[in-house]
């Protein structure tokens, strides 16, 4: 049953170690902190932690040439300082404004649409689209080490989720093809929807309104509607992440929370409190007292990208 | 791998005969319409659909004990009718109220309580609770030949779920221990929820106002929430399941949806039109153009109650 290299693209040390030792004892009968299979819920934030958000958000990008399209349709979203940002292709100061600023526009430009719609047209976007300085496909911008670790974890009985600040239609688009997530197991926010009848024919439509925005306490409490259950293993790499993170940690017997510290200018990008969007502040201060390990790119992984995805 | 006596609580005839060919099509890869098993999401109504919810429904009877219960603590719900029919014990004016009215009340009850307390709660009271007039646990009073098709389903690699207009917090309790569905699997009515921090403490506390009522349209607009997938399969037995019903029927390829109907006042009972909370009236009048097949307790059943479970 046990892979005789299990997680190869993470460098052995105390954080690899950490993973190894933590899935050993719960799926060990005989050790007291051994949970069944049914309790192994492993939750993922995305952007930073599953795939590459620097300097800025995929669904920034794809919201970037969506609005340029559907610009003549919505003139009304043309007061708020984000959509404005979008439409001049201002990817600054986009990286510079509040994270749910950003989030509502993000969300406010496909109203009217239909989900069956924009999942065609999220997954057209996906097959050409490029990072803006790595120039490679975003679809090669998933990380080897975490679907190592999604996999691993899986091989190992846990049900793995993304709890996402994205919008939940727009990522489940990607979610099987990069980390073998199925599109029901990916949270996320999201807009108001509404079944429409026409003709006979029901078409659920997306709303303007926000439904909602899944980020820091607020993806406690969508964890608690989608699953009904405190997951036991949570990954992130912001502050948008703590709550979720310590909420898994904060239940009865093993638990396992990780931060990702994207501290390799060399193979990926050095960043924390200072990038608006998705800042780590408060997480690398109060890690310790959290009880939350954080893992370093630079030295805890040995690769960093997938480019088997695309 | 193929089971030689499938579905041996239903009776041989042209319903069980649809479940089977359905079921041989999608999961024959030489048949066009055949599915690759992520796509095999099957949905399944709770109320009167796995078990019995005739004369009332089993959160009725759960809310009647815990306002008593609670009562001290939140008097300004005494101006609600609903809310004097739970206190009064009153099941007949409950059976009579439009389902909304009854749902709305019975969410307000627990405002306040975490959701860790409020499953606790009730998972006591199911270990004692009564029929009131069938005698036995509510617990015996899920249907044996839905277990048998749950399983049979899961046996061909469907995804199962049920899509409630009970409490979702509520169905979870017993959902794994009555249809093997897990918490996660589990789509309902729901309260919105905060996240309280008391001492560095984190709970997740329900509050009384009411963040999704699924039922009716609703149902297709939580299955886009949480699924993000067309089912292939939808069992209901009320016109609140009609819209999940349709839509289910309205994607691609081979589809099956289901009504039960509760024509068996010998060994569950005999309604449709006239019971308030859960009515079937334009299912039957509409299932034909509708492409839905009505199942008949009486004669497509030859078994009812599954007596394993308590």
């Amino acid at each position: 049953m046990s892979d005789p290299n299990p997680l190869p693209s993470w460098v052995d040390g105390p954080n690899k170690s950490a993973i190894l030792d933590f899935v050993a004892r719960v799926t060990n009968e005989d050790d007291p902190h051994f949970r069944p299979a049914a309790e192994r819920i492993a939750t993922f934030d995305n952007d930073g932690t599953l795939w590459c958000e620097f300097p800025n958000l995929v669904q920034v990008l794809f919201t970037l040439a969506e609005v340029k399209r559907l610009t003549s349709q919505r003139p009304e979203l043309l007061n708020k300082p984000a959509y404005k940002a979008f439409l001049a292709g201002d990817l600054k100061t986009l990286a510079s404004l509040p994270r749910q600023d950003v989030f509502e526009t993000i969300f406010a430009v496909h109203a009217g649409m239909s989900v069956d719609d924009f999942e065609v047209t999220v997954a057209e976007w996906f097959s050409s689209a490029r990072h803006p300085t790595l120039g490679r496909l975003v679809l090669n911008n998933a990380y080897q080490p975490q679907q190592d670790l999604l996999a691993y974890l899986r091989a190992n009985e846990f049900k793995t989720f993304i709890v996402t600040g994205g919008g939940v239609e727009f990522v489940r688009v990607i979610s099987q093809r990069l980390y073998a997530i199925p599109a029901e197991q990916v949270i996320g926010s999201s807009t108001k929807c509404h079944l429409n009848t026409i003709d006979g024919n029901l078409v659920l439509r997306k709303l303007p309104d926000l439904g909602s925005f899944d980020d820091r306490d607020e993806k406690v409490v969508n964890i608690g509607l989608h699953l009904g259950r405190r997951p036991i293993f949570a990954f992130g790499n912001s502050d948008g992440d703590l709550s979720m993170l310590r909420y898994t940690l904060q239940g009865d017997g093993a638990r396992l929370g990780l931060l990702l510290h994207h501290d390799d200018a060399a193979r990926e990008f050095a960043y924390d409190r200072d990038f608006k969007i998705s800042p780590l502040s408060d997480g690398l201060e109060h890690a310790d007292a959290y009880g939350i390990r954080v893992v370093s790119m630079k030295s805890d992984w040995r690769s960093v990208f997938s480019f088997a995805s695309a």
